[in-house]
């Protein structure tokens, strides 16, 4: 078994693309975060939801959290509005806070993936060919794949 | 709206589990972590799919991913047997690689949720009121919650 079978269907956005939009889609799909795409369809970045959160939540607030309680509901809209206008690549961690992205080739084997997961940490591994992106990989839908008993067992 | 209010029940195993039976749960369900419980019912750690994969690939299979190309499937089924017998315990990174809990109190505000998820870069947040797990709250579910239209638009 190849990656390029592994790889599911993963919603992407374009780095240009505004970012209000891009966390209303995590929202309303219940995602973790999206893969995000550079002009010519390669992958770019991956936006977890808690790097929307970053921009949203203003750096004094996160060194004391107890600062947090001071917003009421109006106040935490009003932050979130700050994406209004914005794009995904503002969002993104600059490029030197980024870590590697985790993508291979469509010929990568299940071991090849594991091993890219498991160094970078990450939950899931773009998968690209000439290029662009086929879609991406799930820890858990590997490990569905390496553990030969799951579909049947419990 | 309190950090209990949004709390959704999440799946956890306890912390001397067994290991393979976590990774099926993770891999049947599509789940990208499970919450780890002390055996007081207390929250003890997150173990994310990639943990799980950390354990199973060798270190200089992670250092380099070369050799990953060596191991045909029937090898690396036979690696995550190594899950076989061991506790979730034997799973998690030793206390001083973990991060700070992501845990807030019931009465959190939604902008304290978002300073803690923000502050750890976690995807998910328990919520803990008289030392129990009351549930979860998601990155995206909070999103949802923080910007009004989400629900309505698109």
């Amino acid at each position: 078994m190849r990656a390029r079978e592994l790889a599911k269907k993963y919603p992407t956005v374009g780095v240009e693309s505004d970012a209000w939009k891009a966390a209303q889609t995590m929202a309303r799909d219940a995602l973790p975060g999206l893969i995000v795409l550079a002009e010519d369809g390669s992958p770019y970045a991956v936006l977890p939801g808690s790097q929307v959160l970053r921009f949203v939540v203003p750096q004094y607030v996160q060194d004391d959290l107890a600062l947090a309680r001071v917003y009421n509901e109006e106040a935490a809209e009003e932050l979130c509005r700050r994406l209004t206008g914005k794009t995904v690549h503002e969002l993104l961690p600059s490029k030197n806070d980024q870590e590697e992205l985790p993508v291979v080739d469509g010929d990568a084997t299940a071991m090849e993936v594991a091993a890219v997961m498991a160094r970078m940490h990450s939950p899931i591994v773009a998968v690209v060919e000439d290029g662009k992106l086929l879609g991406a990989i799930t820890a858990s839908k590997l490990l569905g794949f390496l553990m030969p008993d799951t579909g049947a067992a419990s």
